[in-house]
């Protein structure tokens, strides 16, 4: 084959949610979109918050077009860098500086940066935490990486430690860490968080290299409940936050998040040079100079979460109250719901019958769930309740 | 060493442009940036387009936020690729669809995924051609592929043929044609082009296999003389164009520009598929939406190139009058100035001591050449002139 047969695959192979997508649009059009109960993408349904387009306005009032549209430096304007490291700071009383912070198009560019930057040899593990996105896999094999998966304890879907700790080889090189989790909703408590960095310490000592621990945290902002979502550096030297804004502020098309390096990490200004090379090698030349400017002036800004909080609500309470069963997610915006006699294809079915569009999960690493994404119009879920009444009623 | 000591080494090495930036800012705090002549970054001078913000400014009146900041299709929004497609056409005459354009962050990315598409094993090869822009050989190598390079034909800067044809060979895999070209600003002429193309074709038959031919053409908006710009389209099947808008809508920092795959193409639509799994595998999950937008709306609208021609004609005028030798470039907006003697690094520090700040091109392939770059205002050529004299002057 005169092209790359791999890159061909990835590109060829439509995942399932592409496909849902498609036929959900086809259904629409033949019965009225009112009447497809479709949950299946992760697309944020609450606007950017007016902070935003206000933001660009001004900017586009203020600022000269030739710096304001121009290249920044490769790692993120000096100043976006120095005011995320300060909103770090001052909420987790941590001491970054701008030399911690790289500014990448969003949390998918972060990852495969950070993997890019770690993984040395070819075969070097990264273990993750099932379920986990499925884009785990494709970032780690194109960096020369092997995906270990962990099991979750079935009834919480907090991580398994006993699993994890025989996951643990002297080929781990890192770890993804994704809490709010997607597909499971599930935040990792504080016990988990602190028990898996003992665990880590422990193995670091034993094969006398270091375990990178990556906190994908795209979904760290929506959060419904009074918990306490841990924040990673705090709890393990070696530690590298992937961040994205598509989620807290709505802008998951306009590609911006960052990557910051814990300042207690030993080597640590060389693994974030590692970062720079890693981001210069996959064709990153700077983050959207834009948004940079745009994020800076909105860290404090927040999406409203009352629509997602409300979803959730009637989504939890209505499909538990006819049989579903799931864990009270915390948070992100995923409901993940267990398939009756643990075949999520056959509910997938099921559900489809009702119109109702949900993703088989089998991909994310458990067998037997559906996730439902519940950030969508509030009227598509009022709507959406008795069509998963007559679903149960015919399943159960 | 525990992080990838090869993204270390690109993180770390600072280019020699990056060296000279830092200098510059320094030198500019002590005498005054108005007496240091910086000649070194290719960072567009002339503002956008008034159409660019305006285009914004409209976007956020009239689009919904979900919509206009969400996530588009992996591939770029359907819209906006059926303009680009519809632009090429009208001015090439060819018969492009939305599915033979794939909307990327910017030329490097463009670049990087077209690499990581094509070379299939490690060790094949990628021709360029002398001088070249220094980045080419990090995206090569990220890809598993060897870089070859071409000598020149001195005088001209048009491509070497017999040199060319002298290093294809059956590992040959792509050739990545640049014009205008960075740094020499020169445009290869219907004839290099054809003939280069006929080389090709003889040794694709020869081999048994496709050589893609990588048209990186971020430059071509930017013209100055009465001379065409063959569109490689036109000339060659196995064709891919990789475009930005970074030079002709003066918006680098923005990072959108796009991969065209010739509609004539054999296997064009699995090397499109490739391409979409190359994005896929680097972490590029969608061009930024909103500037996919603008763009969309801006292909007829080009920035004003007089500040760029009447720099040039000042320039080259001025240098060539005072005994510096170089070819007069068509487009882009560099002169590519020979060292006398053939020392690029002593012409840059006896031009340095004049305060004048240009770049040293023996990493771009050819020896005892300075890059000198005239994306500046116009004032800083006329008060550039008296000490290019001097230089002149001490030098020959």
């Amino acid at each position: 084959m005169s092209y790359n047969s791999k890159m061909y695959g990835l590109g060829s192979k439509r995942s399932i949610i592409r496909e849902i997508f498609e036929y959900s649009k086809l259904r629409a059009s033949e019965i009225g979109a009112d009447n497809v109960f479709d949950f299946s993408l992760g697309n944020p349904s609450v606007p950017a918050p007016a902070e935003v387009n206000e933001t660009v306005r001004r900017l586009l009032d203020t600022e000269d077009s030739v710096l304001l549209h121009g290249y920044t430096s490769a790692q993120g304007d000096l100043r976006v860098r120095q005011a995320v490291a300060d909103s770090i700071n001052r909420r987790f009383d941590l001491a970054l500086t701008p030399q911690h912070v790289y500014m990448t198009c969003g949390a998918a560019a972060s990852l495969s940066i950070c993997l890019r930057a770690l993984i040395s040899e070819a075969g070097e593990e990264v273990v993750v935490f099932a379920p986990f996105f499925t884009e785990y896999r494709v970032f780690v094999e194109n960096a020369g990486g092997v995906l270990v998966q962990c099991a979750p304890e079935e009834d919480t879907f907090q991580i398994d430690l006993a699993d994890f700790a025989a996951k643990l080889t002297p080929n781990t090189k890192a770890v993804i860490v994704n809490s709010p989790n997607n597909p499971s909703g599930v935040v990792y408590s504080k016990e988990t968080v602190t028990a898996l960095c003992k665990i880590l310490e422990e193995k670091q000592a034993e094969y006398g290299h270091e375990i990178y621990l990556i906190a994908d945290e795209p979904y760290r902002e929506l959060v419904y409940s009074e918990v306490e979502v841990p924040y990673l550096m705090k709890h393990y030297s070696n530690t590298l936050v992937c961040y994205s804004f598509s989620k807290s502020l709505s802008l998951p098309g306009e590609r911006i998040g960052y990557i910051a390096v814990n300042p207690d990490m030993e080597d640590g200004s060389n693994v974030y040079l590692a970062v720079c090379g890693a981001g210069r090698a996959l064709g990153y030349v700077c983050a959207p100079s834009l948004f940079q400017q745009v994020i800076a002036a909105c860290l404090d800004v927040k999406v409203n979460l009352d629509a997602y909080r409300v979803n959730r609500d009637l989504l939890y309470n209505g499909l538990t109250a006819c049989g579903f069963r799931c864990v009270k997610p915390d948070g992100a915006f995923y409901l993940f719901v267990k398939a009756p006699g643990g075949d999520a294809y056959a509910l997938y079915e099921a559900a489809k019958n009702h119109e109702i569009l949900v993703v088989p999960c089998d991909d994310f690493g458990v067998t037997g769930y559906v996730r439902i994404a519940y950030c969508v119009d509030r009227a598509r879920v009022e709507r959406a309740l008795p069509a998963f009444r007559r679903l149960a009623e015919e399943i159960f």
